[in-house]
């Protein structure tokens, strides 16, 4: 099912425009490449709104967040809602700091989101206003244990926001708000390589801008495809690798992934 | 020919200020170490120009451009120029929004450039005001159909402007003015990798730093010398590597090339 | 002696808030995911102090420092200060530019750090006021010539800030004013690899996150696993690798790195 949509990434090189922070920026932009989109990252106030305009999908990262190019988030947010190109927020540590929460408060209020993905924290601080784990690399467990409160947590913020939510953990939840997808693809090793959140936020644009009238899918296969090439990679560690080996490893799996190796690997139920 | 320019490169480490976007930063950094020459990185108007003043080469690249950090660039330009050292603009995206294309406008217009390096669409929105190709990872083509135009393009910029021009793309084009280097190496995948230009255009600063006389050649040396490692790092390709592995084996290829494998792998003809 | 500095770092995971340049950003952040700890980058004044308050350590760098974000700087670590968290402070290339000086002198003035860490120049530039090199890459020498000379600045800049000084060369001293580690870990290949010093930095504030009430082995040790990593990396290099591939197996190294490892492979003498 979800070949298709890796199919129309590859055949489309949709163009995704990210403001993403600097420490994971070359990451992004080398995802993007990889799996068929062309990326442009700009987030000067008074270039980003034209740069979106020109894109088929928007992604906005909350890490690093500075005050003097804060107003191109919500400028570009609204100049994709205007051209009806999709848009992913992903609220990087958005518990970590008051300035990062209000940030995406507003965002909320003022943007209509496509997709908003985060781990369990970061849903927890937007769906409840609660303050979430500091660390944005923290790996947030989903288990059997919480999987039935997570899976509301998703379909109900899904709801509200009108976005497909997409939930990162050692389960993969992602919803519409109706449908749930119980991912189960990845390698904990994932953690061990900062910015594959924000690296999987792109890969989700990068689905959602060639599959614009698939978001809950588009979605649901970036999900699947990141954490599929995690495994891949993991497969490929020789005895002297770590994590930076990995990590070439993941860009590598990103690369070479094809629409056959996506439906054949994707591992997840519906609730 | 280029191997006593690698050569001086090799033997006289210039220090290269490079002022950069955010997402190549590091691979511009490491690849100005791998090719012997020494990186500082400083974009902060207060203390960028005093840094030029140290430098024996200077680049200023338009990606990730910010308002704030802007004066920074005709600031150390005039300094590159009032000491004599050779300056590179890297257009970045150029075409892709007016705040760029007007500020490199108002550089071509404050400093004198020694070499200019752009993709075809960065090259003609410079040349001619038009506006380019969005992306600014665009594999704009240079064929057999249009080899001529180019070569007139290239060759009347470089007359106009005093500088000499690299316009990158299948065929690479470097012309003072008066002859045109029409190089041949390089390799599609190259595409896949974020910033590769950008690295191009650091390799020309450090080759241009360390012949500072020479700036047709130096810059139709880098052209040729990052090409080349393009082929040595395709070739090193192993069945499950793909764009991660190719970066690393990129910058492997310029920390090992000589001089003896970039005169014997250098292809190009003069026009 | 050093096996359970590195154990703790291992068991205790400290979050160490790095406020670093954006060229090594991305590799700091592994790094300190590699070696146990867990990463958050922020530089926005309106974020960071908060930030820091969450946090077990904290790393002050100041490359490509901006007028924008440096109030940043003290203010993070007068909260490390009120907190009794570790404040590591890199003064990167502090010679380069008087911004960077006086930058570095007013936080001297205003912070007490735990450990500076920097190159002969730069600790020169620090303790005598004195301009240093120009290059943040450059491979200042202690050799054995001035051993002697250089120990005694180590111990006397150590007395008069109160911080554990360690100063990178191909011997690293480390020193809190009395006792000094001369220590003869690294491989000259790490200078070809940008950043590593600001890696050494957050590896530094990690071991001392972890081991809050011994900071001089704490520092000693951080300063031992890298140079212990890169003799790691480079005994693992192939006929065709470079630059490149030494940065992964560097990460890699780092990751891998064990507590047995690091006691049997740490090479030092106290003077």
């Amino acid at each position: 099912m979800f070949a298709p949509l890796l199919q129309n990434l590859r055949d489309r090189h949709p163009l995704v425009h990210a403001i993403t922070n600097y420490v994971t920026a070359n990451d992004c932009a080398n995802l993007l490449l990889a799996c068929g989109a062309s990326p442009i990252m700009a987030d000067e106030p008074e270039e980003a709104p034209e740069i979106t305009a020109r894109a088929a999908g928007l992604v906005l990262n909350l890490g690093t967040l500075h005050r003097a190019t804060l107003p191109a988030l919500p400028a570009c947010g609204r100049t994709a809602n205007a051209r009806g190109i999709p848009v992913v927020l992903d609220p990087v540590g958005v518990g970590a700091s008051r300035f990062r929460r209000d940030t995406a408060l507003r965002l909320l209020r003022e943007v209509r989101f496509t997709v908003i993905r985060g781990n369990l924290s970061e849903i927890e601080t937007l769906a409840r206003g609660q303050e979430g784990a500091p660390g944005v690399d923290s790996t947030d467990r989903v288990t059997a244990d919480n999987l039935d409160a997570c899976c509301a947590l998703v379909r109900e913020f899904a709801r509200r926001t009108g976005a497909v939510v997409a939930m990162s953990g050692s389960v993969d939840l992602v919803s519409d708000g109706q449908t749930v997808y119980c991912i189960r693809n990845g390698h904990p090793m994932m953690g061990l390589v900062t910015g594959t959140g924000c690296q999987l936020s792109c890969l989700t644009g990068a689905f959602a801008a060639a599959n614009p009238d698939r978001p809950l899918e588009a979605a649901a296969a970036a999900v699947c495809a990141m954490g599929l090439c995690g495994e891949i990679a993991h497969a490929r560690l020789g005895p002297e690798d770590g994590s930076g080996s990995f990590r070439t490893y993941l860009m590598d799996a990103v690369c070479r992934l094809t629409p056959d190796q996506l439906e054949k690997g994707a591992r997840y139920e519906l609730r």
